[in-house]
């Protein structure tokens, strides 16, 4: 059972925002600032649709907590959300490309309002701004990691396209994808937080571990979500995933524990993909019989735990009793 | 008159080349080693495509060459020239993407092979891993640099973007086009490899002003090379910027000394696109009426002249001699 708020008005991110708002605000405003260009009116155009639109900033506010965990006393950290926050941009700019993308956050992509191009090019700006931004905090070891993430990240995204429509794909391949797209970002959004405050490396390794674990929960727990969350109930926005022909956790255990009419059925609407009518009604029932949701969500409990432990490593304060219950707040989105 | 060859069968190119085949074939291992990936096998397909594909290899060779120039003896600047290759070929993947090109280097080109999917996620990859590269050098400086071209080559490309199709780009916003989609990797890798050298900041500065002055004559002739040269001579590959309404220089001089006839001309061919048989011809016949294409020659031999003044700052030896036979090629290509 999850109940960690105490204050039922809040959750525990609407904490944690509150907590680090004075930082916040400051990465918001190097935000606006670096993604100007002087001489390309299109970029704040596409970053602006995009970056103010309300995301939750959970990423960069990943950086914040980490750093402030640990007492750091300085600004950099500023600097480091604000690329980690780029570095996202420029990925969900490149991710709605490759998936043909019509919406995000609630409001039309940058893809259908300019078009393709736009989006490709403006990715690359963020990226190369967010490049800059780490530069400025002269710390090598932080460019080694971000370096690393996004070789990951745009290793994730290539895995996740030839692993899509195939059966084949494993809950370890579903992992590595899972740790591209999500995991590899928020597990070096808290570890540059602990290197840049100079944390023991023992720190540092919680830091990135905490980071990974969440990113993962969070991940399975979107998957989940995607086919309506364990009580999987049809409504709007649900069976994009299915629609998109990809192998998320709870359609692999479904395939794994699959009788040969069952196989037959993911063959034809996975694998060749030709979906009729229903077919969305009859993958939820056959991932029900198998009890596939509570299996992922179960899993993405074991991650939630992980996530728990490494916190133990770090000094014990209010911020970190709030990622504590950040990570709980993860799967408590899937009821 | 330009003619620096004293052998006939090769040219300055193909010395440089000879010259610094020891260090190319480290690079070229490098890239092999570097573009695999053991998670993704779509990667060093699509990679390995386009990077085997047999280019010239220019770029990489600049870094090689200033390193070399000034005695470098570490193996650092084989690190920076295959980060220099990486970011090349991620611009090419990104860019016939945005161009929807169909073939690079006399091949189908990646997005027509694979998909567009495909050039997006692995031009990301390879801009990963030119990141990874350049970060194992340790130097800040260097990668000071490189984040900086990354900014420029993205916001050019954006502009250009924007800069097509409007009679109003004039040749200040044609430069900066320039100097982000080819000047900016060009000054990059020569500076990069000064930088690595350990030389004073005067030379440095000035294998930065030679690659940028390099960088825009070429691609002053490559704008000419696509309408035929100086001769403008109607044969296959001629006139794809014109058919893509890009304002490339000797367009820009041509609308600047347009009566009203041919500002007409002008508005209906690129700026509505309404392009009918025969308007190909029209169009290099209006520029030659106003001697557009050898202003814009003449331009790119400026610019070649002031590459071989920075020369002149640089120790005095057999690469610096290549560098300045160099300089002289790229504007031998337009007769």
């Amino acid at each position: 059972m999850i109940t960690t708020t105490t204050d039922s008005a809040s959750t525990p991110l609407d904490r944690l925002s509150e907590r680090l708002a004075g930082d916040m605000e400051q990465v918001n405003i190097l935000i606006r600032a670096r993604m100007a260009s002087r001489h390309a009116p299109r970029i704040p155009e596409v970053t602006a649709h995009l970056v103010e639109a309300g995301g939750k900033r959970l990423r960069p506010m990943l950086t914040l907590a980490a750093a402030r965990l640990l007492s750091y006393p300085g600004q950099d950290h500023v600097k480091l959300a604000a690329t980690v926050e780029f570095i996202h941009t420029a990925t969900l700019l490149h991710d709605d490309v490759v998936d043909e993308s019509r919406q995000r956050r609630g409001r039309p992509t940058a893809n259908l309002l300019w078009d393709n191009k736009s989006s490709v090019l403006v990715g690359d700006y963020l990226f190369a701004r967010s490049f800059q931004l780490m530069v400025e905090t002269g710390s090598l070891r932080v460019l080694d990691i971000l370096a690393n993430a996004s070789a990951t990240i745009a290793e994730g995204e290539v895995l996740q396209l030839t692993a899509a429509q195939d059966l084949r794909t494993d809950e370890s391949i579903y992992l590595q994808v899972v740790r591209g797209k999500t995991a590899a970002l928020f597990s070096a959004a808290t570890e540059v937080g602990g290197v840049i405050a100079g944390a023991p490396e023992a720190q540092v390794r919680a830091l990135f571990d905490y980071g990974d674990a969440l990113g993962i929960a969070f991940q399975i727990v979107d998957d989940l979500l995607d086919y309506g969350g364990v009580s999987a109930t049809i409504g709007k926005n649900i069976g994009d995933d299915f629609r998109e022909r990809k192998l998320t956790l709870p359609v692999i255990k479904a395939v794994a524990r699959a009788d040969a009419e069952e196989r037959a059925f993911w063959v034809r609407t996975i694998e060749v993909g030709d979906q009729r009518e229903g077919d969305l009604e009859e993958a939820l029932a056959i991932m029900a019989r198998h009890g596939a949701m509570e299996a992922a969500r179960a899993d993405a409990l074991g991650w939630v735990a992980k996530a728990k432990a490494a916190l133990t490593l770090l000094p014990g304060n209010e911020i970190r009793a709030m990622l504590d219950d950040l990570a709980d707040f993860v799967v408590a989105r899937v009821a």
